[in-house]
């Protein structure tokens, strides 16, 4: 069962202006094969098809926490793609002003998507265009192979995060790569000690 | 931000003999066009893509805390097809034996891929075993477009939930939809009101 | 601009009996690469796109007619589906009879779709319940690469007709495909005369 | 059966210059989610699968009404991509002259493969060049649910249409969509009056 | 460049009788996500995207070596599922009567696309009939990744080949996946080697 | 069985500068629907299924040898992507730089992705980052239809290259489809041989 609160895990900074080009690329650690949506539903089901959780219950409570971590992940990757579309108003929060719908599809090739078919926002997609799939899901049963997958999703992750980073100057944009390079690196750390 | 409770959101009783051809039908309501994961997705989406929040809160409060409730159902439904697939042991959990892999894959046409690359449990797949997608996800941005679709989404939703009841006479099987086609009766509900 | 008449191309008798599985076969003639969907739409984008229709003309005529003789027969394909899932009524009309959804999915391995998610009759999908894709459409605009195409796809597409027809020992559900093959004959030799 | 007439459904102004970005805006209303393709084949597969249709006549004739006159749709969106695509000759034809392949390319993120892969006119694809997937039908068989859809469909469809419309400048490409969203608001009227 | 000698790498007894269902199974280890076209795919553009050859000629020389190695597996399950399907004549070689299309189609879920679409042989799908895709190849382009990503890779086929020949009791159907399991164990060690 | 020589099949200039958006475009003559990965893997699937070999030798040994080229195809393929991103240094090897991801996700609609999720060199995708499927194959098992495919499928990937020659004034990224062009027009001249 879950719990809702109505606030963000870090409290981040807007852009100024709106950065649609910015946007486009952090939409990539939501929807594509190495982004949160993948790491999210990864551990979610690991720990849905968790067998024998009592006599194991420390790698299922590693997997099951981690998987909840990665919902606030989800919701904060939306909220920095949403920040950068329309940058800060007055008060800091996300600008009330219409979709700067020129500017996002000329942003990057998927551009025309987020105005035609997109909610003016974050999308389950790559930076493509081509929507998250349920097959990007590892999850074996056999819990050796599961947590060695996730030490290779974490650190793959952090590779496509690295690379999100080095596409944008927007220090805004940097900022949700860079917390959640810093999340992946100890997620790693604790799949890695998990295998031992 | 969210927080995880140990515990489902309803009690259910599991079958004493694993079920596993109840158990493909039963994921169908996770990973299909109208399943759980697309309920989820939509609202959890369109949560994070919801503007001007204070002035429009009832319809903001609305949509996020059915979001929140789906989680409790992909979680539920999770547990349903691994109860299906091993039975409960003397003390009413999951049994502990193996897989039952012999009788998965002759349960459905899709029946070999749970055991070939699946983890002996749900997966975020359709009753052919075809990988979710994430542009199931509708979300216009379009507040009126939103709330009809997702009336419209319930609607399909509970017509799969009793198509997928009629396809078995296991009574722990038949829980799962019932209980999901109640609630998502509620959401029709609400959605209709909103709408007006 | 279309009409359309409500009368089907040619009479089909129907089968006294539903027979599901020959119906699951009859359906990979609608929505499977060689299917009528694929012949349809490859030739109405070609007859879209085809330009110098003045010099052209009896090119671009072949191409048009054949196209739109394509429209019946994904009609009649849909109505041989229903007459083999339902069976004839005494009037020797498609009876009005349930839905037989027990031996609908039992009928192959994509059967428990044909309940959960569709119609309770055809489907743009493949035997596998695999969708349509519009992609399997050629049309490079260049009329003789077309022209070899389409030859080489009516060929292809009698082939799959054939096995169709080793498939089921329905005297209905041979029909369609045998009609379909002696028309796919005609077309494919209309498309070697136009290729000289 | 269906007959075809060399004739649009309404004439079109062609624009004097080619103008390849406005032909690939004017592409996704045909063959994205909310395109011509989607509505075409979802009324003509409910039409083949309509039952009782003695009983319900008005409702039948409706549905196929509409995917008749969809037929024509797709024809229409066809030529305002080619005339868009190489601008009029004097006599306000399409003109004979080369495919504009360079600007063609440049136009959006999927412009290379018009030109690549492409008859250097319109594909079935949506505004990315993914292609139209026959999943998009939805016929679920229950006739008020296919009409609530139906509805949606056509105010989903209007929206895509309303954006592709403000996202050209060019008078020929805004009378595609201009005419669509007339005709479409007619059929969610109409849909709408059905189901009451 | 590449010179291929007609001789598979390992000789393989052939069943007396087809076996199509053990064929089915055989068949996930060549188009499956862990399939030897994977595996195959993934070192052979890892081979053609290694940089700075000379120093680190070991590196490359290991990773180009087994991606030469895995055209001989390829080739290899190739062979026997063609063995299995029509079993072996007098003189021990594949049998060269007719497709058993009857027996193919009962065989699994996928077994009715063998016969409409396929070869009656081999093809590049996973068990569902599913095609293989290219982005299931992985290539980061750093090596350190890349190797930590083959030794996941190959401990994932492992499991999978092992879930495969305990799918089937029929010894010529299990000699592929005990050979296959063998050379992919050496494999696994070369990287966990490489990565130290 | 295969073996592999260190050596590319001809001898190939390099460009002095890195040209990311010719890379681009020579990129869909590996990954798109009509290259070097689908005539290889369809010849290559011929072969494996090719029955009475002996009776039919000739025609056996021209698929099988026509595989083992276009082996070597994708290999030059991938070198000429290579060079043309990183460009030559003074010894005319592939220079040692960094990856020239500024101008990689600059060139075309896919370009971020091959920063994102690439190897910063050659990938199995088409010209819009949408990867090769293994569907593209075409094997019937009824040899004269695969010969006419055959045929087919040369004079369209000629198109598609004659096409991507176009693309480019870069002498360097002109070569290769020039060379393939010419091998392309052996193929298609030997098929057309065998088919009579």
């Amino acid at each position: 069962m879950f719990l809702r609160i109505d606030r963000l895990q870090v409290e981040m900074p807007l852009p100024k202006e709106p950065d649609p080009a910015a946007a486009a690329v952090v939409n990539e650690l939501m929807g594509g094969r190495f982004g949160e949506m993948t790491t999210l539903n990864t551990y979610m089901y690991q720990s849905f098809n968790f067998r024998m959780r009592d006599k194991l219950r420390p790698f299922y409570a590693l997997i099951a926490n981690i998987a909840t971590e990665e919902l606030g992940h989800i919701e904060l990757v939306g909220a920095a793609v949403n920040g950068l579309l329309y940058g800060a108003d007055g008060d800091g929060k996300i600008s009330a002003g219409d979709a700067p719908f020129e500017s996002m599809f000329k942003s990057t090739g998927a551009g025309t998507n987020y105005h035609l078919n997109g909610p003016h926002g974050i999308m389950a997609v790559n930076n493509l265009g081509q929507p998250w799939r349920g097959d990007y899901i590892f999850n074996s049963g056999n819990l050796i192979l599961d947590l060695l997958h996730n030490f290779f999703l974490e650190c793959g992750a952090r590779t496509v995060k690295l690379r999100a980073y080095e596409m944008t100057k927007n220090p805004a944009a940097r900022m949700m790569p860079g917390y959640l390079f810093t999340r992946g690196g100890v997620h790693a750390h604790a799949y890695a000690l998990a295998l031992q």
